[in-house]
């Protein structure tokens, strides 16, 4: 089978290649969307994956199987139609399907939503929550890289009713610059981030409403702080509540426990011990680990992902996989 | 006048010299305590500061008006009586001297107080709020990094009464790697840094009761992390709370420009703008900033500073320019 | 198949482990020396490969076909023996057994060399010059990361006897400071190498030997020295010359093009294009690029290595497969 | 005294900001060249230095005695002459007036020069090596900032003849980020320079001909290969000669102390050492070391400096230091 990949020069676009290219059953394929003039291959003896001009006639005449979309959400919402008119399936990378309504899309993206059928029938790709709908589907929302570390570490407490919601949720969290994409610009330049650390969007990212709609919360029960780390690749978030009903980090474990015993790509940490990036880099996995003072009830998780992975290409690869029938870790272990 | 300088090969012993040099009213003499078998001068015409020994006897002989110890807690505790009772004065840039009582350096320090009546005597030196007794103060215990970042952001507000106690304050912490030390470790190697990010005693790190006390907060109150950053320099924490009687940020601004607007140290920032470490870096500064949510009163207020500046040496130097009456500025502006 | 590491806990072994559990036809087995008191594995649900202590009778009972030592010379001229008894192959990532001579190693390692024999059996790695004596070898010597880089770069153009040799060989070489090892140390410390480059055993690096002898050069002919790159992993050589009896860069990788054309781990620049270092990170390439100064016969070539794949691990499981019959590239590609 | 700083946000115009507001005798003045649509300052209280348009006759009434061009070479051309006929002397830290001939402009910067007359009248402010036409001079055309380490290093030995110039001179330079400007590019965005290493204008860098103007060089006795360290600030060189008539590094040293004992920014290092970057950061020093194997003669010489400090805004001032008759370093030390 041949998937795909729109944006492939972007740093998710390249890290889609770089894991499709270690995949049994999938034939990665360049889709040139718009000649960016970029550098032709400096090799004497080049190699690498086909590469397609992005027409839905000839992607429909090639047999694509799927299409990632590691574009722009605008870009995504005018490719989308005509793929899934030929019959491609999409696994758009953006924000563009994530929330739901047009309304809420508008809120946070602040532009008009162009395809509310098709955001109203995307599904949204966090397979450890919504697995049973993604075999079917024509198109995935793969989350937002902030998004899939907050949900995986938040829901199971939220669903078993250990979070105080009253005093509110603290998430702070902490991202690599390649978070930020390829396009050069002053706020990502070297000089500029080396020795360096700063926040950005306090308390009104675009990503906050995946989490409140994965998690269930309303806005003042969240307090999310996004946050320009000096390296290339890693998401690690510090999550602050009161735990009520629990009488020590071994119980939120064993909450964690019992709801992602067989997640493939979820690993707990014993308490005492947490997790840091290089334990998540280039995996699909998502490390957490807790903290808790049985004093006091306050508790501390760490999450961590790396964004380009389990935050984007890797967690669109999943997809795929359970997209295609192939088993959900192919490529991805 | 002479001011000596014990651990002057460690990061913030190494920062007090540099600062020094510039001061035009005082001389640094680097006192060597053990016999470390550092690296003699690699320069052709080497130049720089006298070297003595760290001897009570030889410092009175040589007329030093103040020793500043930049050694670890144990180390300031047995050299300290020996020093004032020559009548040299003392900047402890250590832990020894912070916590008031022996029973609260023992808890959080995990060591017996062997000099209690100077921990009783030694004057808590963040001048931004112990200016007063500094002046006379024979002994003054240099304030931790973090706490130096924490109470200047968080104390204002406590004593303006705008913050709800009753949900906690949340601190998220994040330090360069000269906080740690120069000893060599695997902690701080450089592979097991770069590119990573990592927290460490989450929830009872021992410079917390430093903010409970200078703060005036209970320890359920307060949840506070450290964390690791992949640079040499610079903490910068991320406070988050819900205010209560202010209905914009920039009423809490306005609280903070009331306490600091005298304050050659503290720079406020204006509300849609945070700080950063590049703002702060081998400076004496703490720069602070907000940022208020007034539809549910979530509040996050970014605090900034180099850790071996303000929160080390720098303010070791501001503490002596108290203590010997040069201008508050001298050598930090 | 069952293939052992000694030393799995440094960054070469590490290394050998990621690598070794892609491997199709290899399970790795670590083998523990000595009680490091290392951390235990923090996770709830624990995975990774068998711990055997390193004792050559049980890894004869256990079957082990081969037997890593990521280790100090010291130390591989202490096991290497005992394992050979036991039937055991061995790869050594140690420079104990590259040089040849009792003497030479004496020389530049400022230690007596302890297994003479061993020595002289010893077969040095580098499939791409000496891959016929490798299948049948009992005792690999893998190759130092800094020669592999060199000699790959260096010897076919002393082969097709275009380098001026009076004029003499420079190679500037540069290391990420995982070459240096995990044990911690001044010189490695993060705050001691990020924002800083320095150089180290200048003309006198104890891996110059194992360039003359493969390239086949005297020591007044190459002058090289190593400096230390505030990275995690990677060595890029700028080696200059003089060339004689070409007329273009062409000319020049024309002739690494004939040699190493069928080499899966070599790539060659087209002229005009240098490698860097992203290039080989994480990989088992060899990158060549070449530039020519026609009107002066000044040439440079630029030669990229991942020091841990290529200079270390990875040529170490290139030699594994050549010994045991896989694919060269099983696990590399 | 007034000094304007054209281009002030860029790297060596923040520097030159910096270094002057340290400086007794001189208040720097911001020069608006462009409406850049920079963010206003975020501080509540601001302070800073006078911002002015860049108008020759504004400049001209506030009498500012000398004008700083941190801007590139064709607006250097383009605002030099009309400062200077208002009778403003000019600084330049561009390429526009180092290589005395436009002919010689045009072969290294593809460009045309606009301004002959003024190209021939400028004076290389190396005041090492130009001291004396310095304080007279209306147009100090600054060096660029690797010829500046390259000088200092490699004239003082052709000066003494102990160079064998037919084997040829290797410059291995390397650099920090910094150097290539504040203007956002790919190749100077956080995720390609971080973790990597690569080199750039290998043999035809446009810094080449102000070596061979200072050192008296000719093209083909001069290898030169610049490359992009992943740091912020620094320039380290390593250099490669076969030496003549000289028996040990002493004897090399000896040749710089002649030389250099005099001069407040040059240090040399003792045989066996080696400068490193960390030694020279935000100074104005420039640090030499050898290393000499006398059994063959070939030698390698280290320089560093601060590509922002020597290299340029340091180096700018110390050369208005001798310009305006302040001692030569005033701000500098």
């Amino acid at each position: 089978m041949k998937a795909g990949i729109v944006g492939y020069r972007g740093y998710s676009g390249a890290e889609l290649v770089r894991i499709l290219e270690k995949h049994p059953g999938v034939e990665p394929v360049l889709l040139e969307h718009r000649a960016e003039g970029g550098a032709p291959c400096p090799l004497l003896h080049p190699t690498g994956p086909q590469t397609l001009p992005c027409d839905p006639e000839i992607i429909k005449a090639e047999g694509l199987a799927v299409v990632f979309l590691a574009t722009p959400p605008e870009v995504s919402m005018d490719l989308a139609p005509a793929l899934l008119a030929v019959g491609t399936r999409v696994v758009d990378l953006s924000g563009a399907f994530r929330l739901g309504t047009p309304a809420n899309y508008t809120a946070w993206y602040k532009a008009e939503h162009t395809q509310p059928d098709l955001l109203a029938e995307a599904v949204y790709g966090l397979p450890e929550f919504c697995r049973e709908r993604i075999p079917a589907a024509r198109l995935i929302s793969n989350p937002g890289c902030y998004p899939t570390a907050a949900n995986l570490a938040i829901r199971p407490l939220i669903d078993a009713g250990v979070i105080d919601r009253t005093a509110g949720i603290v998430c702070d969290a902490k991202s690599g610059v390649s978070g930020a994409g390829r396009k050069p610009s002053l706020t990502t330049s070297f000089c500029e981030v080396t020795e360096n650390f700063s926040a950005y969007s306090i308390l009104k990212h675009r990503h906050v409403p995946e989490v409140l709609m994965i998690a269930g919360l309303e806005e003042r029960e969240f307090s999310f702080t996004a946050q320009l780390l000096p390296i290339d690749r890693g998401i690690l978030e510090t999550i602050y509540f009161r735990a009520t009903g629990v009488k020590s980090a071994d119980d939120l474990i064993a909450i964690y426990d019992r709801r992602y015993r067989n997640e493939p790509f979820v690993r707990l940490f014993v308490p005492g011990r947490v997790p840091d990036l290089h334990g998540v880099a280039r995996t699909n996995l998502c490390d957490i680990g807790v903290t808790y003072d049985a004093a006091t009830g306050r508790a501390v998780v760490i999450s961590a992902i790396d964004n380009l992975v389990k935050g984007a290409a890797g967690q669109a690869v999943q997809n795929m996989n359970l997209m295609l029938g192939f088993p959900e870790t192919e490529a991805l272990l």
